[in-house]
């Protein structure tokens, strides 16, 4: 059963529309609809978001692993994660039911849920939101156990992502508002048909398993040497075939994708990937 | 006669594309086209780019005003303004002919050229950039005279701005990339048809004067009440008639334009804008 469940925005500072639809449930209360469940609405990181950054010194949302769980680390994240984990958590012994962490992305990525296992909870859930709201994406990130990962839905007993773009940060766009809260009250509005047993014979669905990070190509002082190609910005979650461009040179040439097998590219172009230099991601497409 | 001209990358650290086109003529040389020009290409602001930021402590944008360069303020853009303006200045008494500081917006600007004064050069030049691109847009702030203005591109003996969106803060995309590049060459090629006498009797243009600056509406708490409405978002520089909603309220209300007149709004939903609560600014159609 699914009773309490936490529903987070500011798990990273600047990206508002989780922001703006927890502000809005905490002044004017959660829908009706959605009585039979004990909802928490929570803020993460309120300096990351008074100082509208993604954070302060470290990402928030990669402290929640033991070794970071149990560090002296001084870093602002790091000790805001313990105290959010005592409040949510604990992670592995949690009295939270569910966990619903929502972000956004500069990347087209549409409404996009991001689930973290396959089993049978995660596959009746995939199954409801696209069957309720056929155009949000289902993004399985299972490549290990739950508790491995440093979210910090993990510290729930189960836990969520939602992933909506595309949208700068610190700015608020009216169509990924609307996404974003279509598909927070789908996933309560599946909670009570689970809690009802009515999720268990819907259809099977189909949904993207993330594969590898893909970099952008740098030069020898450690500078990109492209940019995304203008056919596969705004692409996320479009087959990629192999032979199609993906990154357009500065010197005028183009770049390929050389992989053996069509892909599904998305968190492309992504704001918060910058230091990083990840280009994209690919997927694989998978039937839950 | 126009022969230096300085182009400005990096004046906000996080605007990528203007920073990309400077570091890319920096390593390969500006077009041959341009040659009969004395052109420098030169990074406003090392320390924000490197922190992907658009400024560490002050607005670099608003610092060229007597004031400020000879004030005592140990804010690093205020430091560094006073540099700027020794190298590319001095405000009033400049050797650089024209100063070409491009940008880039959250907004669905398109390429937009900014322009401070309305006087025969700026005409021509406005003229010339419509006739080789169409697609550009006239942005004319001249509500004050060019001096009393804060902005870099003021140091020199003249000045514009290059404005291109919609690109979120820290990301590079192509198209902009390329906007970018095709109104700062057009730029240059004008500078050259103008000192071989060739601008001067060009078709008139339109053009978008800067009108007012319009905030979101707040509550009691300094919280925003509403988001831009769906149908204004991304509608930079289309006519804003009376009764169109231009705010849509998180109570489901919708917020209309009650100007008297139509009006051309910009800057809509622009990020770094974000905490003065700008949510878009007004301009009237003019004919240059």
């Amino acid at each position: 059963m699914i009773n309490s469940v936490a529903i987070v925005g500011g798990t990273h500072g600047n990206e508002t529309s989780g922001i703006q639809l927890v502000r809005n449930w905490m002044q004017n209360g959660i829908p009706s609809a959605f009585s039979s469940l004990n909802i928490r609405c929570f803020f993460a990181n309120h300096a990351a978001m008074q100082a509208n950054v993604r954070f302060l010194d470290e990402d928030l949302n990669r402290q929640f692993l033991p070794e970071r769980l149990n560090s002296d680390s001084d870093a602002k994240e790091a000790i805001l994660a313990k105290k959010i984990n005592q409040e949510l958590g604990p992670k592995g012994e949690s009295n939270t039911d569910l966990v619903i962490d929502i972000h956004n992305t500069t990347s087209h990525m549409g409404a996009t849920l991001i689930i973290l296992a396959t089993d049978d909870f995660h596959i009746q859930m995939a199954r409801y939101v696209k069957q309720h709201m056929p155009e949000a994406n289902i993004l399985v990130e299972d490549e290990k156990p739950v508790p491995e990962h440093p979210y910090l839905c993990t510290i729930g007993r189960r836990g969520v992502m939602v992933e909506v773009g595309a949208q700068p940060q610190g700015v608020l766009r009216e169509d990924v508002y609307q996404l974003t809260q279509t598909l927070t009250e789908t996933l309560l509005a599946f909670c009570q048909a689970y809690n009802d047993g009515k999720t268990q014979n819907l259809p099977e669905c189909e949904a993207f398993r993330l594969g590898v990070n893909i970099d952008f190509p740098m030069n020898e002082d450690g500078e990109r040497k492209a940019m995304i190609h203008h056919q596969l910005q705004d692409a996320d979650f479009v087959p990629l075939l192999p032979g199609q461009p993906i990154f357009r040179c500065f010197d005028g040439t183009d770049i390929t994708w050389q992989g053996e097998d069509v892909t599904y590219p998305h968190f492309i172009n992504e704001a918060a990937y910058h230091k990083l230099h990840v280009a994209f991601a690919t997927a694989s497409l998978v039937t839950l």
